[in-house]
């Protein structure tokens, strides 16, 4: 006999594990978008007035969180980086497309080979490409965010990714990274830095697939060529590993974290924040290592143009 | 081709990861004799004139840590705590009068039922068993050693037991235990903590498993019954197969998390320490945990009669 929703004579459409529970896809999607709702409420993220932008990689994760977002009636504008990967960048370019329109949500689009000449993984450097890449994204989604007046930046960072993060860090005791992570970074250097925010902190990653399944959310599956064999993956499959026997511990795991998160603080090397030369962004060093990186002599202007 | 001895002509006997390499039985004991030495030096855990009392329990790491600290011409006594648990430790006791007569070291023994007219396991309380086991075994080692005028106390931990150890606070965030955790913890109270030591804590318990063969040591294999199912075989586990995929991880957390001990001093509850009105030893109450948890109205003196 096939299991039944805990809430109604439906058949279920997903066993939960922890808490443990059967629920048929309408109550599953109910109470997914409870949680995040709670999420959102518990740490403050957001307020209704609030312009958001949401960074969507044509993934699952942020189409999930844009498409929460905007159905609890958020102000909710995406941005999409085409990093310039080739056949990658481009798939991902056309779900963050299909997504956004599907959700009515604004679509803004940067691509790195037109904006700075070269796509990530063509430049020429001993830096690492996923280290540049994550600078490259960063800096954008905040510059972007900043330019054009939004008050937060939204990424789709799900409890999966967050417990990788900090059990790699710990496994490595890389402390120095646990001292400022967490679901919301405030707002910061009179705003240059926007508030940063993850809806999606405390659903995990099967929860999302299977969310995105009922909301008929489409996205594109394939991995980063080159994230393959990355680290963070090895540590999920350790985690999810833990989690079958042991369910909560991801969230658990989490959770204990952000009650001792001030441990680690004793480690932050308070950068003293100055302006970037070039783009008068918030910089350790007398260039941002963005205008760096990329061998910028002015700034990068994103506002766009409203009709 | 069975494959040979890194250091000579003979058949290799252990393939060690890392550093990667084959050893034929007798440089595999130099190798591991050698380690032993470096990490009793590097931490500064004993001077050749010191009285070491050894904690042995019969089984492997307690056996091959003795054998080691009287090779390398530390003046070794040991102690063996029958713990009243059936089979199980008189199992262990008669191993450990093996063991001890084979290295030729003089042990003494103390038997938890004679002592106090309960076996672990036996008592009515609602403290969990391995709880006040623990409790009992850390307190009667230390006086024992005290009440004799032992320099330190040595115990058999290896590097797998310090793993999980940190491993599984870390997964929970019980970091009230991390600030004093390590391989030596100095005397302290005037003397009435006697220092403890950790000779074997670089070493593997493959490492050790190997070293008791070669070296013809036999010990009680079976687990304590109360341990059965316990989360720390459960985190050995998990660490064990990270350590497939890349060794060193355990040595690399486990020095790794030396480096940063100091982060979690800030949760270390000074406990004031006061002397237990019973039997004069350190307690953070007005009553030490043993002397209350056992009912005693007077201390037990551990001291051995001289011949």
């Amino acid at each position: 006999m096939p299991a039944k929703c805990k809430f109604c004579d439906r058949p279920a459409f997903i066993k939960l594990h922890y808490p443990k529970m059967y629920l048929c896809e309408e109550h599953f999607k109910e109470y997914f978008e409870r949680k995040v709702r709670r999420t959102i409420e518990r740490y403050r993220m957001l307020k209704l007035d609030e312009r958001v932008l949401v960074a969507v990689s044509g993934g699952k994760d942020s189409a999930v969180a844009t498409y929460i977002l905007k159905k609890l009636g958020y102000k909710v504008e995406c941005l999409h980086i085409n990093l310039g990967i080739g056949d990658y960048s481009d798939k991902g370019e056309r779900y963050a497309k299909m997504q956004c329109e599907r959700i009515g949500a604004p679509l803004h689009i940067v691509r790195v080979r037109e904006l700075l000449g070269h796509g990530i993984g063509e430049v020429k450097t001993r830096r690492p490409t996923c280290s540049y890449c994550g600078l490259t994204k960063r800096y954008i989604f905040n510059k972007f965010a900043y330019d054009n007046g939004f008050d937060a930046v939204a990424t789709g960072h799900n409890l999966d990714d967050e417990a990788s993060f900090i059990f790699n860090n710990i496994m490595n005791w890389n402390t120095q990274y646990l001292a400022k992570q967490g679901p919301v970074t405030p707002a910061g250097f009179n705003g240059k830095l926007v508030k940063k925010v993850k809806p999606l902190y405390e659903v995990t990653e099967r929860e999302v697939v299977a969310y995105a399944l009922a909301s008929g959310i489409e996205y594109e599956i394939e991995e980063c060529p080159y994230a393959r064999g990355a680290t963070t993956l090895e540590w999920k499959g350790i985690l999810n590993q833990i989690e079958e026997k042991r369910p909560g511990t991801k969230i658990n795991f989490v959770k204990g974290y952000l009650r001792k998160r001030q441990l680690f603080e004793a480690e932050l090397k308070e950068a003293e924040l100055g302006e970037c030369r070039v783009c008068g962004m918030p910089s350790s060093g007398e260039v941002c290592s963005f205008c760096r990186f990329w061998g910028l002599d002015e700034p990068i202007d994103f506002r766009v143009k409203r009709q």
